[in-house]
């Protein structure tokens, strides 16, 4: 239920399985390269790299006596390739060395598709942003209506978010995905004096990074990955959230593009994005505490702590892409409701605008005489169940300091919005800035 | 018991009222530079935010019913400034600026302490790799022996990750720590058009940087903060468990400099600081993980999750400086004794020697005669209790393609190290490379 | 701010110290009724083990180095009493012994308290049931309105979620607090035969349950109490997200007794102590997830978990202290306001009938001609603003089968409640079968 | 790689599709019952509920759009059952009363096995306890030797953690798991009066238990077997560290079985099962707190933390279950080295027996003057590399008071025990009492 189909195919047992066999054949040219093995060798080992070319299960069923599929894939691929290739294949490596390098190589491939579903996102906020840089809309505090703002605002708010946190994720896919290799003792003991220039040559042919030392029970990388992800999958919460609220029937300010409708229940428009957003989100913070629990390591390779990490890694990112995924749906389809944003904002009798009146006043009064007249007018406009400009242009003593037109003006939200339209600018010429080059 | 002077002083309630006050001074001063207030209420108000001006009890205990401290503090703070300035005392801003700008300041001084007891620590593993560049110990994998290879080596493990693990959090410490201001809405609406001059001029104030809007509700420089002390947690917790496991009294190769004694057990070296830094590390996950948590929050202003907060992150620098200052002793004082290392490397009779013979008799013999010959001889080592050496010496069909040197030369540790030493070099030349700015 | 006086001193350092002057006071008259030390010897510790006579800072200073309270309390003890008793103090205990029946008496006596709040908030839930056993609110689902339900059903859920939760507190409470006594290697070596008969009688002291062997390194206790309270937070955390949810300003269906105003913005009703409460729970489930990681504790004592436990045992039981203790006044003073629940049940234009309708049309039509003709009426009725029971009475293929009373009927929320009052009443027999001893 | 083949096959999809079909064929028996359907209806619907009847691809596929697999699972049973019963298929339920039944029903059947396999494992446990009682083992403290034990004495305190942690786990297994049934809002409003007679009847069909009331947003249930599987996996993991640790080259204590070789390293006697119950219990916290988070849910249905639970919960299942399973096996094919047990214990020379040499000498030195006779002692154990034994033998004021056979007495450690027998007999018994019924 949770991943496309795209994030589903990155992260399957097939893709997995094309990605050791990536790491076996660059290995292989990386060696001929570096003349450590014959370069037929390590042609003949490429060709025969395709994951089609082996059985998925029966390297499965195997792995689970020698806790890796790896032993089970090299016989498998040495019984393909022809006898003068067969000695060279897997050469120097230890398992760890292929799963590791694997992993690096699907987080490579799985984080490129979610980083283009987080910028989508990203510039669906923009527009929204944009076309709502005016349009009002109550601001909340603890659940409680606060102070006018607009929905630019807001979209402005998430779109900055949205950009920061896939900076994040960018920068640790561009720079921390490297390759592993160091044989069984982290030290590429069987290949002599050649182990850091295969090392270097791995990395090239792969397009990943090299390390400055293999980091079999050094698990930074997996850890900075697993953070990126994690303020991700906040990020992406926090706007599900917010749609789920501004979607709430007694709201009713948002809704889902296609709400999933209900024949029993036909006044129903269900958040089903935002709901499997909040879902997929929910379960990443445990995920990531998971694996950097998992970073403490024993000596040059791990008695248990490194096998806790593959499978919690792959559901981190098929998470994080089934909520970028579902993100950039919700955004692009949502439909947002001006007019309900409006009448909401005066539920509460134009209460809102107390704070912007008792401003107003305070210029004639002093603030502790304008706060004591404004909680007075207050009262009675709970009390009448009228609204706080009839009663400020009702009251003797206000009226003596400001004039209609005043009062018509610190009791108009549209006047009392600060920065609200300048910090959408500012999130406008951040994301124009960072996606400039992109677009031209 | 966790958490140094320093550290503790950098989190105690005293700083975090110190840095509120340094955020209610520099919110005056900078509105005081955009003509929003005058310059002399700006400099009454400075002068009166020394925390020792005010009774943290007091501020704590009425903390209690509003779920901030911040409205005892302005109520304090205004009643001790002059009648003129008190009016300008915290304008525009909400409780949550306060705090969150606060808890950046606080971050920004305590990862400072962090950040040196990390370099320092890293310096005193470049040492040790230098030192034990050609120290043989026993490489182990899943806790057992498998090759051989240095210490210096594992040193230069350590040393990558820890500064790996340290510039993820410098960039965060220089890059992300921000300040907030964005009153109850996030428009700074009673600061009309000045709101952004405002932000502009407290970020100078107060050395912080300037947020493109305010955050109230987007938590990624929290995120990112939790995660990168994540990371370097779990890089300390690492070597801690290394070195528990090297001190064991059946390994013996390190100590602690001054291991905690016990005079009903003399005999025992308790690997002290090892365990601080365990029981230190291992809570921090979950903290990372609860903080990721909270990262959805409602609206404008959260409900709960910002308030779950603040202490969760306290404790997670807490834990953190702690583990960092005990890791920088333990690497000071680290006493290692070679030849206890020597003696366990030869417990197995040489058997870790087999993969090194194996490949000496590959060349002659081929990989899969090679393999049954040395598999076989190694079944003889075990039953007769001898060594590798003394077998191969002894076997007619080894002896037939491999000299005595040959066989000595095989079954040498130090012959075996592949790039261990190379990997030290590497290590080494990064560290020059990062800290040579500083030492010259 | 997290937590009530009555927790905060249960858990102070105040109470940890008496608590582990009770067990050493235990021990030694154990020990006495054992025949291993003179009775005097125990009266003369007994009369000294008062906190007020230690210096609490001091033990607190000296415990770091050791990484532990007890040597140092154990010192100062022993130089308090007189001369005879001083070799009897702290008799073949280890630390930990001293450590962990002291947690167990502090939470004890911690969770007591809790308990007493919860099966008071339970009490009130009780009450709101009843008294609400007929007020119309609407079920929502996904935030979404869904179908009616009465404020007192959802009441006797909370009442039954909080009487399960707490059941299996108290369930641990009374059976999984035992004492801990096993000497430095959980033999009771020094104790020579008499270790069992001493650990009984220790128990006994304390009023702890006896444990079958020592459990250093067996933190199953750990990890009940934990998970215990877990259940309960995460009950405490859903009523406080109703009541948020409920309190929104568009909604207004709650409010809590004092909600915390806010001068500037007078219209606010915050949901202070569901906020508190959210805040409070929102960090168990990580303290839990990471008390429950440091089971795994080394051979027979830990070299850094146990360690680990101890501040987190501490904030788990004060937040779920304090939680409880919100739970019970929020509840006490809850304001029910049945008018806005029957408005907003109307917001809608009775949608929320269609299942009804279209259930009573099943009769006469068949399932599926009943369920499209509904679907259309709803169609009309979204179309012409107008009621389900308007277009329902005007449409002539349903007046051909119902009679007006028919359609009034079926649109009448109050007579499509189906077993909310029954599961009201089975929720009041179960609470009044476990209060009445009590009660009565 | 994680889950035997019996616990994949209790967790398959196949397995909760087969219980979703157990569910709505026992909802229609028990409304024949009740008399809200006809019995031919229900005998119908039951005949045709069997999972090789329904296409498990096809109904994921469409599990994705309404994010429940439940709306096509009822209309392909509806397709496949005749047409007058077809109006009776999933009568007044809404879909999460399906889901939820068939968790509770997967999560049964799942338990069963798990709990077969800890009883197994504590059976093997009772028997290494036993065979064990008498063989010394050190007793290691911070990972350094302290003090002697019996190999029989930790293997109690392995039962005994095993037995409580499987008592945890029976009680909710036997009394928390219980049908769902509440429609849309949790009143069974379609059932009219016969609401709570179905409810009634379903749990008897399923033999789960009745609820009290629904418990759609009440996930206490939930809660309380992720916490019951949690202390499983911390005393699994407990079990698995201690023998790791044994395991180790430089210990050699303990070797699992069947121990994963490895060609190129024939010495390494890997304990796989060890790391594989590491990695699958080390995974446990984070699933266990990240369902105590998903606690608290909106109103009567969830919009996000409901649908975040499923995964986490089969996770959990099989995690455990393989680690269950993994302990089982390793703990019958254990393989303990006695020799080796008692040549680790004289490595320090008799340190290990200061404790008692002082306690024997304090009778005729008083505490202190023994104490510090004893430390001088042991200081020249260690300068001398002799042993406690003979420097004891050879200190003349040691002599004055001990005679050699007082000197081998107190220096030997089957004689400083205290009641390590004693807890290995009273596990035992608890053991026969609980399991007695099974085996006679």
């Amino acid at each position: 239920m949770f991943g496309t189909p795209a994030i589903t195919a990155a992260l399957s047992g097939q893709a997995w399985l094309q990605a050791m066999l990536d790491v076996e054949s660059a290995l292989a040219r990386a060696q001929a390269r570096a003349g450590v093995i014959p370069h037929r060798a390590a042609e003949e080992i490429t060709r025969h790299c395709r994951a089609e070319n082996f059985d998925t299960a029966s390297i499965g069923d195997r792995a689970a006596s020698s806790a890796t599929p790896v032993i089970a894939l090299v016989r498998d691929l040495t019984a393909l390739v022809d006898e003068t290739a067969a000695p060279h294949v897997h050469r120097g490596a230890t398992s760890q060395d292929i799963v590791d390098t694997a992993a690096m190589l699907v987080a490579h491939r799985s984080v490129e598709l979610v980083l283009a579903d987080l910028r989508a996102a990203a510039e669906q906020c923009a527009g929204l942003a944009e076309r709502h840089r005016g349009t009002l809309v109550v601001a909340r505090s603890l659940l409680q209506q606060a102070l006018p703002t607009t929905f630019g605002r807001k979209c402005a708010g998430w779109l900055v978010a949205l950009t920061e946190a896939s900076d994040g994720l960018e920068r640790v896919w561009r720079q921390r995905l490297a390759v592993q290799l160091g044989g069984p003792a982290g030290t590429l003991a069987s290949l002599g004096d050649d182990g850091q220039r295969v090392l270097g040559l791995l990395a090239e042919e792969l397009g990943l990074g090299e390390p400055t030392v293999p980091w079999h029970t050094d698990r930074n990388r997996i850890g900075e990955l697993a953070g990126a992800l994690g303020t991700v999958a906040g990020t992406l919460g926090k706007i599900a959230l917010d749609v789920k609220l501004h979607a709430q029937t007694e709201s009713g300010e948002l809704a889902e593009g296609q709400s999933g409708g209900s024949s029993a229940m036909p006044h129903k428009r269900n958040p089903v994005r935002a709901v499997l957003i909040t879902a997929a989100t929910q379960r990443v913070p445990a995920l990531v505490g998971g694996l950097l629990a998992a970073m403490p390591q024993e000596h040059e390779r791990a008695a248990g702590a490194w096998q806790a990490e593959w499978e919690p890694l792959g559901e981190l990112l098929r998470l994080v892409g089934a909520a970028a995924s579902a993100a950039r749906e919700l955004l692009a389809g949502l439909r947002v409701d001006p007019d309900r944003m409006r009448s909401n904002l005066d539920l509460t009798g134009g209460l809102l605008m107390a704070e912007s009146a008792a401003s107003v006043l305070t210029g004639a009064l002093g603030r502790s005489r304008a706060q004591d007249l404004v909680a007075e007018v207050c009262r009675r406009v709970v009390d009448n169940g009228s609204t706080l400009r009839a009663e400020l242009l009702a009251d003797s003593a206000v009226r003596e300091v400001l004039s209609e037109s005043d009062i018509l003006a610190a009791t108009e939200p549209a006047d009392y919005l600060g920065s609200a339209g300048a910090f959408v600018d500012r999130a406008l010429a951040v994301h124009a800035r960072t996606t400039g080059g992109n677009e031209q």
